[in-house]
This record gives structure tokens, sequence and C-alpha cells, in this order.
């Protein structure tokens, strides 16, 4: 949406009274929030990021904070979020709920290194892990419910070939039993714009306003599909095997799951197709950010289906 | 003390198993710890401090840990505990109460510019104000009890003189009223070796085992004492009144403040002097730290007495 809310430095002045983070010294607004208001918020206290939610309930933003405090406590490398003085984690500012959360150091990587990609892997991991000591529960609002009505309003604008590829990919996925798999927290949007890193040390995993209740191997199925792979979609070996192999020291496997992979890597590629063709074909009003490559995520549907055993030899023995 | 307490990489890796911190990489011992075994743990997931607590009961150490966390959730740069996996931070290791915390960047300075001395303050004034959210309490084992039992041991080793000066500073203090000088938790050992900058950034503030509920003001003299003087005792104006500015900022005084700080620079280097004194006459077995010299709390002490209206300008209009 761009969204874009101005805030003065006077008004975060007297926000940041309810802090305990000293006086404020810097505000930078940040422009490529898509969804949320972001600023640099520079204290003598230290650097942080005061988000404006534009979208979330507020039920839900408790929920992503909830998250976001567990992983910070088990030492998970997370933005965390300050407390206020009344004890709360989420405020208003400017007539939206808002939030102040440490910044962290480091940046987005594009062509992650196999020591990068284990460093994810095993940071997914902990996410699962730890996840089970939040409390607050929250449905991915992009679950197959949301597939099959968005399949359908790109019903009148999609190629009939392509239609039937995904109303065949909706059915299969609803045919596939994923009773055995175990669900918990997952990030649910852990590309790579959404790690930062020092050289090859991970210094954060950020943007947790995707987080729900979900298959934990779905998780690790987006993930694969965006950090261990070629341009043209197929797996890099070293890089898919490093980040498996980190993910499972863990958050160790149950029986089934690497069974289910294939799957899982198939319902992810569906899943940022089906949202990448949304985009495209119904841009939302004001917006002006870059439109993603919705076939980037058709190839790696058509290979995932193509090749049903090409992640069994990567999966650690 | 000087304990030191082996353990084997096999033993953390066992205790980390209960911690969501990833694979244990390395384990270095820190030779100087005084009264706890710390040792440098990396992992994966990051880079903590593991302490064994050779000397504290357990319910001292909740009141540490409680406190750490709130400054930490408060966006204070300090050592954050990690949660173990079954939500405590307090676990057990070689038969000793042991926690994980976060291990800081940065180092100690010896000679603090001005810059550094407010960030002090200001961290000061931010520890004062965020203590009000923790519920624990421990009360001051250095207080006026203490100074007296201590001053009675010291009877029979020290000159006349000296222990005349000792005997009516301690009459003084208790005829002080300190009855309307606000209370909390106060650091109760902030000197220069317990804070760590990167540059004139303050990157943590640490050991916090000496934290208690007292005055603040009696906190703020300490650290005046040591951070704001010159080496004869003396205050360099420049810092102290950098670090009082800074201070009352982020905590600002009642009234009559002000006008007891005097007493508490009094308090505060008699508190240090005694247990100098004790530590030089009554080592303890084992002893192998570096004796620190009495008499420069003994030169601070004579001069506050001297000089009681020495702050009156720094302290801020």
């Amino acid at each position: 949406m761009s969204v874009y809310t101005r805030v003065e430095a006077a008004e975060v002045t007297a926000f940041l009274r309810d802090y305990a983070v000293g006086e404020l010294l810097d505000l930078q607004g940040i422009a490529d929030g898509i969804e949320n208001t972001n600023y640099f918020v520079t204290t003598r206290g230290g650097a942080f990021v005061l988000t404006l939610f534009e979208r979330h309930a507020e039920v839900e933003l408790e929920y992503f904070l909830e998250l976001m405090v567990a992983l910070a406590d088990h030492g998970l490398a997370c933005p965390r979020p300050i407390m206020a003085d009344d004890g709360s984690y989420l405020r208003r500012l400017a007539q939206r709920p808002a939030a102040l959360v440490e910044r962290l150091a480091g940046k987005a990587v594009t062509e992650p290194s196999v020591a990068q990609c284990a460093a994810v892997g095993e940071a997914l991991g902990r996410i699962h892990r730890i996840g089970r000591h939040v409390h607050r529960r929250r449905s991915n609002e992009r679950g197959p419910a949301w597939w099959r009505v968005t399949a359908d309003a790109l019903r009148g604008v999609l190629q009939a070939d392509t239609m039937a590829l995904i109303d065949a990919e909706i059915a299969f996925q609803a045919a596939f039993d994923t009773q055995h798999l175990p669900r918990g927290v997952i990030h649910a949007d852990l590309f790579r714009d959404n790690v930062l890193f020092e050289g090859e040390r991970l210094s954060g995993v950020i943007d947790f306003y995707a987080a729900c209740n979900d298959i934990l191997l779905y998780d690790l199925a987006i993930c694969l599909n965006d950090w261990c792979v070629v341009p043209d979609g197929d797996f890099d070996d070293a890089r898919a095997r490093a980040f498996l192999a980190a993910y499972v020291s863990g958050r160790p496997p149950v029986a089934g799951e690497a069974a289910a992979l294939p799957a899982m890597l198939r319902a992810a590629a569906l899943r940022f197709w089906l949202s990448r063709l949304y985009d495209l074909h119904f841009p939302r009003a004001g917006e002006i950010t870059h439109v993603k490559d919705p076939g980037h995520f058709e190839r790696i549907l058509r290979l995932r289906i193509a090749q049903p055993q090409r992640t069994a030899a990567l999966w650690p023995a």
C-alpha cells in the first residue's frame, strides 16, 4: 500500500516520554515499508525502529509482539520490542497502533552463501522451537481458503492452461494429508529481504508481521524455495543441504516429514505465485511498490511437480 | 575469591540442550572473575556469557536476573539473560546455580570522556527509572549495619586517627536524615570497569550482582566519586556536570536531593574505603586478585568532608 503516516519530532518526543529510552536525538522516515510506516528513532539510550501499523488488528499485533519478545528472550537475533513504562509493548501514535523495537545492525543479502544459508536454517529451527512458548494463536490468512478465493478472482484474467495448473495444484494440496506434520509458530515470509547479516554472521531476523500458526515444514519449504535456489528455481545442492542440516539440528524432524517436503515445496510455490499474480492483476490503490514477477514462482511450482524426488538426497541422513 | 569452577565442553553442550541457542562452537574461561566463574560461550546462534554463581543464594540471583530482564525489556544496553526452554533464567551446572546471558561488544574505559560520563549518567537515570518495574526486593548488604561491623573488625589494626575518622563518619551518616530521599533499585557498583563502550557509545552496563534497593542518590554518588574525578579525588567539573545533567534528564530529582548529595558522596566514599580496608587487612583464603588501594577512598572522603559545597554549582539549574 505504501502507506506513509507523517509524524513530527515533537510528537515522537511526547510518545517516547512513556519509554525509558532517553532523549530523542534523530528521527528518519524509512521509505521502503509496504504495509506499515517505519521510522528510525535514535535516542541517547539506543537505536530503535518505530512502527505505525496501518493494517493489522491490535489482537494480531499483540501476537507478533509476543512472538518477538519470546524469540529475543531465548536469544534469537531479532528486533526486541521495547516495553513502555506501563508494561505494554503496543501503544498509539497518530491514531494508529505503534510499537518501538530495537534497531539491528546488518543488511540483507541477495546472493546468500552456504554459510549464510546454514545460519538461516538454524535460526528457522530455533524460531520453530521457541514458538512453543507463544500462547496467543493466529491462523494463516494466506492458507488453502485464501488460495481458493484468490484463484477464483484470477479466473477471469488468466489463460486457461495457467488456471488449470492452479486448480490442479489446489486439488492436489487438498488431498494431501498433513495431519501428521508438526505445527507451530511459523515466520511465513522468511525471504532474503527479511534476514540481516554482518558478513557471514546472521545479525537479525526481521518482519514478523506475517507470522501465524501453521505447518512447520511449510515454513521450511518457503525458505528453501528462496534461499537455496539458482535463478531458474532449481535447488543449489550445497545451500539446500546446509540449510536443511542446520534446521534439523535445532528442530529434529518427526517420521514422515522428509516424505512430505516435496508437497510442501509445491504449496509454498503456489502461495507466492498466487499472491504475485493477484498483486499484478489487482494492484491496490496508491500502490507504487515494484510488482514482483509471478512467473518466477510458476517456474518453481512446475519444477517441484516435475521433480518430486529432488530433495530426497539433500535431507540429512 | 578468585573461585574458578572448571566445566568441560561436553557438560556445557548438555547444559545448552535446555536452551534454544544452537550448537556449542567455542568455550573460553574468563580469568578475571572475582566472585563468580565466567565462560565465554559461542554457539551458532550467538555469543553469550555463562556464569556459575559461587556465593549468592538463589533468591538473590532471581533478583539480579529479574532486574537484568527488566532493564533489557526497556531497551537498556545490558546483558540480557537467556530463557531456558522451561521459562527459567536460572539453572544448575556443576552443582552451582548458573545463568546464560548475552555477551556484549565493547570494552571498559579507564579515562572516560565528558560524552562517556553523560552516557553513564543517562544510563544510571534509566536504571533507576526502570527499577520501578522490579518486584523482588534485596537489601543492601553493604549498608550502615555492615559499616559498623566492618569498622569494629578494623578497630584492632588501624591507627587511632584513621579509626576516629571512620567512627565520626558513621556517626554523621547515622544522624543524617534520608527519609525524604527517593529509594529504588540501585546498581551499587557502577564503576568504570562495569560499563562497556564502543567509542563514545555506551554498549553495555554489566555486573548487576551487587544491585539492591537503597537510596537512588547514593548510587549517583558512587558513580560521581569514580567517573568524574581527577586522580587526587577532586571533581572534574566538566565530567561531573555532564554526568549530573544526563542523569536528571532520565530521573528528575525531587526537592532536597541536591542538598543531600554532599552527604551521599561521603557515604559512598566511606563504603568503598571500608571494603578496601577490610580486603587489605583480612584477605580471603585463595585470594589472588589485586588488592586495591584503600587510601584513594580515604582521600575522597576527606575531600568531600572538607568541601561540602563542591557539587552545588555542578548540579543542573
